[in-house]
């Protein structure tokens, strides 16, 4: 099968990678071209388009809505270079709506669109054991298939509509960063009152919740150490909104949502969105009068 | 060792079993006494300070700080008949202010006080699984330590102030209810977007998280179905008012918990504080406008 | 002067009647044109770009920024038909990021561009006694003013920009929807107490804020009467989500914002979109319990 | 008549100034004797007990629940100084349930108890304007209201039961702070948008609310400068605790109440308990990242 894969960032690169080991021809485009040195048999385009000419699936991996926007639709877009029938799978975190417009741009070109978020932070892709949110038309999602098995553990069926695996990504990733901000205000609340946290942090990790998770983002917030990052907050920030997005569409209330959104909003305007997502645990703290340099 | 059991609730009465079934001679109280009967083996006592007379450790296992207060300090309390040296280890959910109070009385009699609540549900109590969160003095604990290791199956060292214990348990309690309001309004999202709500809590709570918190509370959310009660939704309230009281006093803001704690008390408002914690979802359907009976 | 005043709903149509009565020559469109019987002295156009061939200012007072955009830059839309020179004054509560396009849009046809949302309810358009915030090119204002006068009791100067205009009417409206959600909590508070609201509402309106506002909106929640509505509950939510993202922009928290928008919106997810913006009382109510019909 | 008045802080001193130019005779006690070198023509008393011996109404104007309980009810206390059928008028900020308890004391002794807590601030005290809210037995606060008119230009009938003065004066301070932290975003959104903060002040006091309390505390705002305080940061934050007390009796969740609450927590975390009030507007341009000393 030839692929091509469109998006280089901390996510992109490793994915690429699992795919350049494997028997399909890949092709590759970045908008920072020396990005691609760092993968090996792998064909360089130079534009979008030209890396989906002749290809059976392209995957883009990119920042956000809008940067999916224009690569897909620009003039030398992917929309521009593929063929009919084929397929382009969006992985990256985007807007439903967003979803949605990709999906009628490309029925307008006989083209195929799987929406295909995943979840998992940048050593997940490495080892090919992201969780793939698939999306779309059946057969298109078949089509997909072999390249998933390629770069995940494993996929979760979001059914025919594309947007409703944006739905679940987002939903999913509000739980999560719900997680953070519970652990932050905890985490303070008990090295307020003089206790070690540690041990809070082992009880909640390994005993109450026994997930991974916890054990992740709770051992940055114990430690107070937020660098270097594996998931930037302002990514969560942008995740917030979109999901915000998807319940003012549904008339869905959603007050936590609501709330994490304006604290992530509140570190980055003190600027820290370049930290750990876990650097909800440094509003927090800085909030209740610590201001513990981290 | 003489071991006087008082508090026969849904947690205290598996709890007392299990001690009935070692070899310790265990005398037990609760305020109505025909749940004695469910117990074999046991002395039943008339008071609270009839109970405590000779024994080496007095538990309780109440529903709040105004019992605990109660059965400790009035006149026929077990601080009344407890011996000196003898240790009072308070397992039931109350308030770091309340442990303080408890643990200064107790001192005035010569008497030992050990804050020891326990994170779990009926069902880890009847087998012995809960984990037990003891402050208090090192020697004092390891009294209690043969007890514990009958109810429990393992214990957290919160140092040498009983009340340490019990804001551990709260901030423990208060991010388990935060996961639960997550869930409640994503799997509103999802639901309110038609997608299938079961594939979506399998991908939360066995890839996403891989955590049996969110496989069973969520479980109840995704099924909408909060009856019978594990967990009473009410206590939950309690437990968020004494979680904001700890807070209150560190001067560590918690918007988090402030929303769960309105939520929760919404829930109470609306006649739901005899339904599980987990109906919590059910409030964030019925906010948006989805008034399934359930 | 030749006006065009594009927009006939209820507060469009009394603004329209001002300026008819006046010496101006008037030209109206409305999207359902038998809204134009209710005035007299109006020439009828047929489009946007019709009403706007030789006017000196065009007005728009539509819904919202969709309304606005299309209104102003469809085919037949007023861009099309404004003069070079002559000034589109846009006086709906649309986005600040939709005031920045239209004034670029404009500039390209040669047009200027004036953004002058109100403040004042439907009675208040009727009586001339609006405020007006208005925000562009000096001169373009200079050339509207005499339009303001016939409108309202006074102009209030945003400045070059003329998203500032748009920013302090979103940032007025929130000050507004806050009151109201305080008054929505504090009479449901004193009701469940058992206390006579009347008097509680006569202290908070006319002691303690001396205040119209606390006044009118105060009375329809101490009353439980939201219908007929003056300002529609959903209209107030659209501005709460523009609010929040004027604040997303500027990455300015706003946790109260954001609790009124989600407070807004679960109330349109119960179907009371269309009553008052004073419904908010309804919500308190409901969540505390209190399903007075009303 | 004999009235006793006891607390000489910011606002008792002008209260009792006022009261000792009157015919009446007044008794004063102060726990810092210092401060009754301020008054003329009364009678320093050594106890609250004393103060109390003959008057035929002691008014208490003390920080809080804990203060007036003391002075009421410690063994040198005005409880037991008091004569039967004599009126203890609490006009302290306190909660409803501390009231319930003083009014139950003082029936015990045979003495009458009105909850009289005031709407103003010391400049307001000074000149005997303030807002009283008068809740108790009718005659009892009949007997009361000469002292009243002396202190305040009006009184608001609570009703028979004391505490309802209580919760209808925490209930509209709530309603004040909630107007505070309205402004205190919304300024901070328009500073950061670059627009003109005073003329947008102006807009918001005297042409849309048209209120002295915009006028005052949003004046504050928009200056920054929050010294020296009229009513201090931290007393609102008690108040606001005590509000939320209040609701949770009455099961009504109040979500900007515990919004606001845990706002001013966080301003006093800080180490801004004693700044204005208006304070909030400092948290809002902090959590912006806009750290401007004021």
């Amino acid at each position: 099968m030839r692929i091509a894969f469109l998006g280089l960032g901390s996510m992109g690169l490793p994915m690429a990678r699992n795919l350049a080991r494997s028997d399909h021809n890949v092709a590759v485009w970045n908008r920072t071209v020396s990005r691609t040195n760092e993968l090996d048999a792998v064909e360089v385009a130079a534009t979008p388009a030209a890396a989906a000419g002749g290809a059976d699936v392209v995957i883009t991996m990119l920042s956000d809505d809008r940067a999916v926007d224009a690569v897909t639709l620009a003039e030398d877009g992917l929309a521009a270079g593929l063929r009919e029938g084929a397929v382009h799978a969006s992985m990256s975190t985007i807007s439903a709506a967003q979803s949605r417009r990709l999906a009628a741009a490309h029925a307008e070109h006989g083209q195929r669109y799987v929406a295909a978020p995943v979840f998992g932070r940048p050593d997940m892709a490495e080892s090919g054991a992201l969780w793939i949110v698939a999306g779309g038309d059946a057969g298109a999602v078949d089509t997909c298939r072999p390249v998933f098995e390629l770069l995940g553990q494993g996929m979760i069926e979001a059914g025919a509509e594309p947007e409703h695996a944006n739905v679940m990504k987002l939903a999913g990733n509000f739980i999560l960063v719900a997680a953070i901000e519970a652990m932050a205000e905890a985490y303070t609340l008990v090295r307020a009152h003089g206790i070690d946290t540690a041990e809070f942090h082992e009880t909640i990790a390994n005993r109450l919740f026994q997930s991974p998770i916890y054990a992740g983002y709770g051992g940055m917030i114990q430690a107070q150490r937020y660098e270097p990052p594996g998931f930037l907050l302002r990514h969560g920030l942008k995740d917030m909104s979109l999901a915000l997005r998807s319940a003012d569409e549904a008339a869905v209330p959603m007050p936590l949502a609501s709330l994490v959104q304006h604290r992530l909003l509140s570190a980055v305007a003190r600027g820290w969105g370049d930290i750990d997502l876990a650097g909800l645990g440094r509003v927090a703290a800085a909030d209740s009068g610590d201001n513990t340099p981290s």
